[in-house]
């Protein structure tokens, strides 16, 4: 089975996570610690029968740890790049999870045209980070579309969001502390009020270098900041509270 | 001389800080630890000979510890509480700094009108931190006013430092992380770009409790984010940075 829907150049890695594999290809983009944080921080946003929509989504990391991390009864995963969307397929046949988890090749800015307006509990999304800029060389390599905003930006993330969003419903994103007033001030301009933000720090003392946010749309103005969040305790070793989030299944 | 300046309730404290000193009365606002924090965090953004403007400037703390830890030529404090106003005034001459520092009576809102547009280097500000909000017994007292956004609120202070910053000239704040989206989405509104953010925890592991933001007027986005600053290592024992901050003054 297995053999089956791996091809040339892909690799099949364990989540340690009940069980759950995925499938990459180096020469596409390989999801990082940011996408494992990402997925755990919105696990918390996301109540039992909801429906979750992932955009930007590769492939399909957030999705699979989702379908083991939280009670949603379907999550979507939209991406523009048929390759990553085919591993990503393949790696929800592999896990035997096609009940629940479904992967779309489409442009994230048909979504309001795909799935309709107010359709979601909750959207997650670990976008490119960086701004497409001008000295870009290759502008169809999928790792360079995977981290510059190319076939889509911060705007476009949010926007969509807004549309497909339920009232109330929660938009989650890791993105650079760089970007932070990009992301609250978009947030606000297509009312998705910011409400929880937490700050990932290497270490203790070092500058944080992700941050994790939750927007509600149409929800009422108060920030909440969670306690930081640091990764290592000393060099090559996880804190604890990065260990937990790894291994961290929802709740029976 | 000290007790000509010193009225009924009145208290003088030492600042440790080139024997300043500054007479406060507490039936009004004594300053805080912010107070200290943000003189210290806008002092780096003083250079030789700027022109500085404090609102909301209280008892004149802010005024008072730059003049020993800035090398700017001229700081004017603005504050509309007359009584206020007047404590600021009376420790300026018990200093003797009357040759760099001006208290002025007047509405911040005024500001423009006083001064004239593009005329400073750096606005600092410690505003009022909570909304005004419903339930606010009694709008007159002076501490009331120092803590809520009776007077004036921070779309006037933004507006009003966008309007008397020069090009490129800085805004300093502190304030509260559930202002933050607040905080960053009225700077971009004003044109004021946030450039600098520093988080400020009682202890690691603990949630922020204020934020040090810089701006600069018609600067480029990015935003830097400075490392943490952690107020406490123990109970009651400051970190060696708060030592720091509480000593230092400007460079020779």
């Amino acid at each position: 089975m297995e053999d089956d829907l791996l091809f040339q150049n892909e690799r099949i890695d364990d989540l340690q996570l009940n069980g759950m594999k995925i499938i990459q290809n180096p020469d596409m983009f390989c999801f990082g610690t940011d996408a494992v944080l990402l997925a755990d921080y919105a696990s918390k946003a996301i109540r039992k029968n909801s429906t979750v929509i992932d955009l930007c989504s590769g492939n399909g990391i957030i999705p699979i740890l989702l379908s083991q991390k939280s009670h949603a009864e379907k999550i979507i995963g939209i991406e523009i790049q048929k390759e990553c969307a085919d591993l990503a397929k393949r790696s929800v046949l592999l896990n035997k999870i096609e009940d629940k988890v479904e992967i779309i090749c489409d442009d994230l800015k048909n979504s309001e045209q795909l799935f309709g307006k107010s359709k979601f509990d909750v959207v997650t999304c670990n976008p490119p980070y960086k701004e497409a800029g001008s000295g870009l060389i290759n502008k169809s390599d999928p790792i360079t579309i995977a981290r510059h905003e190319i076939l889509c930006n911060l705007e476009d993330i949010i926007r969509v969001s807004s549309n497909i969003l339920k009232p109330y419903g929660k938009l989650c994103m890791i993105h650079r502390p760089e970007r932070l007033a990009d992301v609250l001030c978009l947030m606000r301009n297509y009312r998705i009020e910011p409400k929880r933000l937490r700050f990932i720090h290497p270490s203790i003392n070092k500058v944080a270098t992700m941050i994790l946010i939750e927007g509600a749309y149409l929800g009422k103005p108060k920030l909440f900041l969670d306690p930081p969040l640091y990764m290592y305790t000393s060099p090559g070793v996880y804190s604890d509270e990065i260990h937990t989030i790894y291994n961290r299944k929802k709740s029976e």
